[in-house]
């Protein structure tokens, strides 16, 4: 099935890849673990990677720069990207050919050849299968590495529904690179102390609601005295995800826009409960079991909670 | 390489099946594992799973009873356990034919027939390669689920340095059988409410020693307020594992024997420094990264946490 897309790379002398915006680390391993592959297997190839916005964590390189003039000429591959709106640089399409590489569902045709499957947990897993296509050895160990964070961040390291017998399979062959396991854990995984405190206060302030609703409220006091944002306060959430009794939980807190308009955003988490057709009357939506809103105000605020209540209930009887 | 191990099964009428004390997830997967995959391939042989020790997370069915005569005629399997002080029912030494299948360093030769590969994660990982090379079709659920959770416990999902190439397509092979990946996950490591408090408490009071060292001292009034027990607390030594800033940390906690002596019991956990050497000198040890010691004094606890100060200079010289 990928013989179209190695004939392309083989045929192309300028290479430009493509990530989202808000880069995660299968965007950003995706893009890189290819540029990597490249340039080992043909370094007088130009590969070019883009993308303006940063991932703080500095376990990727920067991306690089390039004249529009270099981009027409190139073979352009968006990757882990399903709407054209969120490319992030927006000169893939003039592009001399284009190819769309993910694992997202398809919205949007936009490529002259397309590797969407969206039964795989990664973009970096399409990788990984293609490469292992392609090469009878294992791979490079830089290459495996930045394929491996793709599937360890969009997996949970492994425990999500999106987990198969494809992707431990995949990942047992990135694993023959003589992979670091417990550093790339560690790297991905491990948060700094103050993040870590932060945390302890988040957890502090829970309360629970009828038995298996736990929710934190955090408002703008909270976030002054450890001068964090209401996004870094909605990231805990995960916090509240591996207790027995809890079946819904959710962190609040207090946003504002430039203009100091302020109000509550929040993200919600369950186990089987859907939550996001709750979300979507408050200005939100997401995935089934992980949601988010946004622009509540106090009375809306308690809306919701007490609509999360009501779903529990529903539930039990 | 399994041959003997297979024609041994196929001759025996009456099988035992034998694991460690205080057993954890491997040696109840394994045991059940190869219980419940020998029923399904031969109902008509007697399958005993041994062990008076229970588990209390209610993942595995109770042990069987038989009597001493029929384990007399049985072949034995000893599971998970390296020391033959160790295995729980210790009647295995007096049955027909004894075979040793474990994962754990080799100190004792107690069997006629040994399969031992201490270089795979879990002994679940060597049944899993067993059984894929006697069936053509994947295994039915309730052995791949019994087998995935002891790879997952003794790896804390993939993580550890005893996760390789061939742990993980164990696990690929292992979830061709349909396995429920988030549930089987939620099973193992949800906590109850009241020990996600208690843990929440213990992160609360815990102290940072020279920037890169952690731990928290409980006492015996902390653990009367949650009506928990030092051993325990020391369990939730793994809350502090996660901290980019911290190289060693640790838990301490108040124990006591029946007359009422006192003592103070610790677990103590490093990233890459030794730390099982200072555990030896205070009644002692375990791996180099995670060991434990009890029965110490004041003094004695105080003393160790200076050791463990000295280590972390040592190490920045």
């Amino acid at each position: 099935m990928f013989e179209g897309l190695y004939s392309a790379l083989e045929q192309s002398e300028v290479i430009t890849l493509y990530r989202h915006i808000n880069p995660d680390c299968d965007a950003l391993g995706s893009q890189w673990g290819l540029a990597t592959w490249l340039k080992h297997r043909f370094p007088l190839k130009r590969v070019i990677v883009l993308g303006h916005q940063k991932m703080t964590n500095g376990l990727f390189p920067d991306s690089d720069e390039i004249d529009d003039e270099t981009v027409r000429q190139s073979l352009a591959i968006v990757l882990d990207t399903a709407n054209v709106r969120r490319i992030d640089d927006e000169r893939w399409q003039s592009a001399r050919q284009i190819i769309h590489l993910d694992h997202h569902p398809q919205i949007e045709h936009f490529a002259d050849l397309e590797y969407v499957i969206d039964h795989y947990a990664a973009t970096c897993e399409i990788l990984a299968e293609f490469f292992s296509t392609v090469d009878q050895e294992p791979l490079e160990a830089d290459v495996a590495e930045y394929l491996y964070r793709g599937l360890l961040t969009d997996t949970l390291s492994f425990k999500t529904s999106n987990t198969t017998e494809h992707t431990l399979a995949m990942a047992s062959y990135l694993a023959q690179s003589g992979l670091n396991i417990p550093q790339i854990n560690r790297d991905l995984f491990d948060v700094p102390l103050k993040e870590y405190e932060f945390a302890s206060a988040i957890r502090a302030e829970a309360q629970i609601l009828d038995e298996h609703l736990m929710i934190s409220v955090i408002d703008q006091a909270f976030l002054d005295r450890w001068s964090m944002t209401a996004s870094q306060a909605k990231d805990q959430v995960y916090q509240f995800g591996g207790i027995r009794e809890i079946e819904i939980w959710a962190v609040f807190a207090k946003d504002h826009d430039d203009q100091r308009n302020t109000w509550w955003a929040g993200s919600l988490r369950s186990k089987t409960l859907p939550v996001n057709d709750i979300a979507m009357n408050y200005r939100g939506g997401g995935h089934k079991n992980a949601a988010g809103c946004k622009c509540l105000d106090d009375a809306s605020l308690n809306a919701l909670i007490a609509d999360l209540r009501r779903r529990l209930k529903e539930n039990q009887a």
